[in-house]
């Protein structure tokens, strides 16, 4: 295979993996299950080979890849569990009945996948969201083929995962080409991307990056061509072939710090901060990327706070050459803006040695927000803008769209307009910021930072646009899988030809929604 | 208020909606079933005037407006179950453990409204895709106020429902504007669509009717402006604000009849199929638009069983003189491609008056079905294309995307290939069948027509692009609630400031999933 793959093997790969569809899409859920543990292992049995070659080429330590590395194998191995465990699919069978609204059908529902799925991992998290990340994971286990697309930020540590995984695959028993992988070694290639998004198989795309790649991406699928011969009409776009883009894309992250809080523990807040900001050098999705502090001389307090823990900071190598040249310039448009500023004795990150990154807290002054759209995007890296809440025109309602939004409070924050009555203002002006921080991400995290995601049914990892373009879903955990399928109802369908998680009697001993109720039952 | 709103009008009610929005999300669960099923009451009150002024102005008649009045006040009902109960919020919880993948935060999910949802009813289903049809009733019940705009084809029956409800909210005590109702008589007049999807406070949208109308209302949203003041660039159209719609659209249901069936009970298909054409003059998303069937001379016998019943039929007006207008515009459009013809004594309709038209059934040449993706495409009305299987150059694989797929079939279409394993060759050649329907189809119909909706836990009201835009959700049954919603995650948050549905001791009583578990304990 040549550095970026021809169209050819973009087709080739396309072609196997939707051969491979029907086959896994109707396997037994131990099947599946037991494939997705099989690639886990696999992965296991090379644990050092990988996350050494993997430091390597991203930069990243060992130490924090290794958290990461579990994370890839613990998802692989939670959705073997969700799969084992069969109600994923939630199935929902109502039986005739008199009481029934409209016609008395037996009707039956379930999630059935939609087919291959593209996968776009992240330059960031080389191994949770790479070959066989989440989205992967998810995919396979929901009964969908994958074809990766190489992140030409890291392409050996993408390689060897995907041979160890196909070997896996391979060694299980299972015949089709489930996981296809495409080389893209050069970043300016985007033909691998076009014309995999756009290949008459593909059913879904998962993209994690950038806010410009994912529309990219949207793009590319807006524009698809029919897949059928009998279909739409070619001349407009409108009727083209249409397949869902998962894309999770940039993110602020504010962090609002409120007065008393501040005051009474700035200097934790500002070590909580600063090593949510460092780690892994800012190239986080969750990094906190906008701090909002409840007073003007709290903020400066704790802008000076930052500066001294990020002037002691390392600097560092970023992910690739492009990534910190995209920094650098994403810094210098909001600096330009005039609105933000370097302060003290912290200087703007200086290069000094072409591949090393300082990490850098802006300050941001009084401003009308909509004049510059600019300053409320994402700055990948270790970048993070401080402000006080009375700097923004439009004081605490303005929290950017993003994945999470931060809540650090004390109990006193909340004293100030009603000293007697203490749980209740407590919980009513928290209520009332919690609810409007909920209006603006899809994780809220109280007195904490954002960066550090469980992988969970509780979790949420997603959030209104830009932060992802499907804020109905989450990236993490296991309803991540839902994000591959789509409902199928089955009417007054014979037992025997239903799928088993349908059947009368049950044959799966999932839970199910049994005319209306939701158990374990055989239908009576 | 003027026959077509004004921008100014729009612009009230979005307001007004938006200023609703807290209050009805934070409203308990009883008093948003409360206020459901006080609508449902006040509409089962004006049951006859209702009917009988959509019956005047549809020209639908009693008989088939009556099931569907139930339907209306039965999902309004139906909703109001579904919010006391309360499990519809999805809620997870996942406590610390040391067993934790990533940081062991106590995470805890559910599904939270998105704010003033904009609902286009349908031309055919003016009660129950109307103003307090489904869209509505699942709306108000995730918490979210509604904006209606009036459908031209039944105004009076719109605005007659509009003002019961709006009346029974008011005298339920809620004080915020839950139903705005915006008139728009003239068809041609698309001001309001436009100002009301691309209201900077609609925050999402329910479309009913066309593809053509489906996919304009797709552009409006895709044109919204930023919402925010900080936002995004006005001149780069991906980073406008986006909001979801949900259109359900064109839909040609497929409906194939193996040879056996056709050959055993032909009389009795014909009946049920011409029954289903025909029922509301073949205006329904579901009438079944293609029947294809197992054999050429079945076909040709089928053909001319169906066109006998046609021409016993009354010639009907339809809905609205536009849609007359369209429905000829369409069948002269399918005809004109020369591949589908009106043959024997029944000709293609004649509308002897302006307004009366009759059902007409067209057979299909042998084609290849890509030069003619016309043919393929809804015809709203009654009309339905026959043909034999192998008149089409892909035989049974091409089933066109839509809501329905329908496999009429008897035992023995599946002993030809093997007549001693009856079970089997069944169950193996149904199966492989069904699949491919599955593959096509939100819903699929044994040995039934597409034509009546149960409104059920079990239904799918859905599928591939065109039947609708959105294939993982439904229209109708419990989840349709949820397209109106998004998860969020309150992470480490104090138990007195999450909303009851996440709180330690459960106090709504509903089924969570606790640490992977799915049950209604409390948090220990």
């Amino acid at each position: 295979m040549t550095q970026n793959a021809t169209a050819g093997e973009v087709e080739l790969q396309c072609r196997q993996a939707h051969g491979a569809f029907e086959a896994l899409s109707k396997m037994a859920p131990e099947g599946r299950a037991g494939l997705l543990e099989a690639i886990a292992a696999a992965l296991d049995a090379k644990h050092d080979t990988i996350l050494r070659t993997c430091a390597e080429e991203t930069a990243l330590t060992i130490d924090e890849l290794t958290p990461e590395f579990v994370r890839m194998t613990g998802t692989l191995r939670m959705f073997a569990g969700v799969v084992r465990e069969g109600s994923w699919v939630r199935a929902a069978i109502d039986t005739p009945s008199q009481q029934s609204l409209g016609p008395s059908h037996d009707v039956r529902r379930m999630l059935v996948p939609l087919g291959p799925v593209a996968v776009f991992g992240s330059s960031n998290f080389p191994l949770a969201y790479g070959v066989c990340g989440g989205d992967t994971a998810s995919a396979l286990a929901a009964g969908c083929p994958v074809v990766v697309k190489e992140h030409p930020a890291h392409p050996r540590t993408g390689r060897m995962i995907a041979e160890i995984a196909q070997e896996a695959i391979r060694a299980a028993g299972f015949l089709g080409d489930l996981l296809g992988y495409l080389h893209n070694e050069n970043p300016k290639d985007f033909s691998v991307a076009r014309e995999l998004v756009q290949h008459p198989r593909t059913a879904a795309v998962g993209f994690t990056g950038s806010i410009a790649g994912g529309l990219a991406i949207e793009n590319l699928a807006r524009d698809r061509k029919s897949r059928d011969r009998a279909s739409w009409n070619d001349s407009d776009p409108g009727k083209h072939d249409r397949i869902p883009v998962y894309a999770e894309m940039g993110s602020m992250n504010a962090v609002v710090v409120l007065r008393h809080a501040a005051r009474n523990r700035l200097e934790q807040i500002a070590d909580d901060i600063a090593a949510s900001v460092l780690a892994r050098h800012g190239q986080q999705c969750t990094k906190p990327g906008m701090v909002i502090i409840g007073g003007y001389e709290e903020a400066e307090r704790f802008y000076a706070a930052l500066c001294a823990r990020f002037s002691a900071a390392m600097p560092r190598r970023m992910l690739a050459p492009w990534i910190a040249d995209t920094f650098r310039s994403r810094l210098a448009e909001i600096v330009d803006t005039g609105i933000v500023e370097a302060r003290s004795d912290h200087q703007l990150p200086v290069l000094s040695d072409a591949d090393l990154v300082r990490p850098v807290a802006l300050f941001l002054q009084a401003v009308s927000a909509e004049d510059e759209p600019d300053v409320w995007e994402e700055v990948f890296g270790p970048a993070v803008i401080v402000c006080a809440a009375g700097h923004l025109a439009m004081g605490w309602p303005f929290i950017p769209n993003a994945l999470t939004a931060t809540l650090i409070a004390d109990p006193e924050d909340f004293l100030d307009a009603d000293e007697d009555a203490l749980d209740d203002a407590w919980l009513g002006e928290s209520s009332r910021i919690l609810y409007s921080l909920g209006q603006r991400a899809g994780r809220i995290i109280f007195n904490g930072v954002p960066t550090g995601v469980r992988v969970a049914h509780g979790m949420v990892h997603g959030g209104p646009f830009p932060a992802t373009n499907r804020p109905d879903t989450t990236a993490v955990g296991p309803c991540a899988i839902e994000r591959w399928c789509r409902p199928v109802c089955f009417q007054n369908c014979p037992d025997g030809l239903l799928p088993a998680e349908l059947r009368n009697g049950n044959p799966r001993g999932i839970r199910r929604t049994l005319n209306g109720t939701r158990c374990k039952a055989s239908v009576a």
